[in-house]
């Protein structure tokens, strides 16, 4: 943050607000605190029979690699319309949501993965302008070394060892990053 | 948005960004797009025996009223940590979550709550400097006409059927606000 986008002065500066614990960008102008929080990207496994459907990305990051279909979610929409409209951009295809399926936190770039699991409606599914191409999965058939994010393996992971059991849970998951070493 | 964050210009227009389908602020002078998405408040439902832990609001809004205690997510935190920070600083408790037991979608001020089951680890609570009173309280004491938000409402009622079940599930909501008549 260059200038504050209240009153645009230069130089707001990261200091803890009186009453607060944490450093935020303040405006010495004009006093306003800029708050920055994590942003969700939430999508669905959509599922049609013993297969789920993955989408290729065409855009970076991870062009070219297989994601469940997910995005940021926007202003306005409750996590569930967020998801589907997202499967609907991605794989032009119509979703029924069953339920909360993972949390998957990337604290080290403030993101927050919710995915649903999905039944297919109609099985019908095509390619949204941010894929290359989309296509249904058994789990055998799963590209693991050609997936675009942990967030995505983790939720195909517990979905078949869910099925395996017979089961449906809700996982929670953090992205294990290499943290630095304070001592270097 | 006044000015543009990142070069300071004054006034970024709200327009639809080539390639996208929404209006975003975007700064004619240096190009930056600003995106603006919903912010998570995580919490904890802390259990204790046969009785849940509620804060009484000492700050706006709804100074006074009870609530689950819970904040906004930080950047940097996964949704545990910030669930089980914000219990510690709401009411001095120590927790261990069970599961996700709620995400509640407020789409009108663009407000994600995810609300998790977590047990009270020894008993102790105090007092945080949010609050002006924290309680244990039974099925039969929560004080229903005094509740702070209607998430706090949904995961407590969601909580109190699902255990006369014997059940622990999660649990979607919306907030159903009064729509704006379009044609008015």
């Amino acid at each position: 943050m260059n200038y504050c986008s209240h009153c645009g002065a230069s130089g707001p500066v990261l200091e803890i607000p009186e009453g607060d614990n944490r450093p935020r960008f303040i405006c010495k102008s004009c006093d306003t605190i800029h708050y920055s929080n994590p942003n969700i990207v939430a999508g669905c496994l959509p599922i049609w029979g013993d297969k789920v459907l993955l989408c290729r990305r065409a855009i970076p990051p991870r062009e070219g690699y297989w994601n469940v279909p997910s995005g940021y979610l926007e202003n306005g929409e409750s996590v569930e319309e967020g998801a589907i409209r997202e499967v609907w951009e991605e794989a032009e295809a119509k979703v029924t949501i069953r339920g909360v399926h993972s949390l998957y936190s990337l604290p080290h770039i403030n993101q927050i993965y919710i995915h649903f699991l999905a039944d297919l409606e109609d099985g019908q599914y095509g390619v949204g302008p941010e894929s290359s191409e989309t296509q249904l999965f058994s789990e055998e058939e799963i590209p693991w070394q050609e997936i675009a994010f942990t967030s995505s393996v983790f939720t195909l992971k517990k979905f078949f060892a869910d099925r395996q059991e017979g089961q449906q849970n809700t996982h929670l998951g953090v992205y294990d990053y290499p943290k630095k070493d304070p001592s270097k």
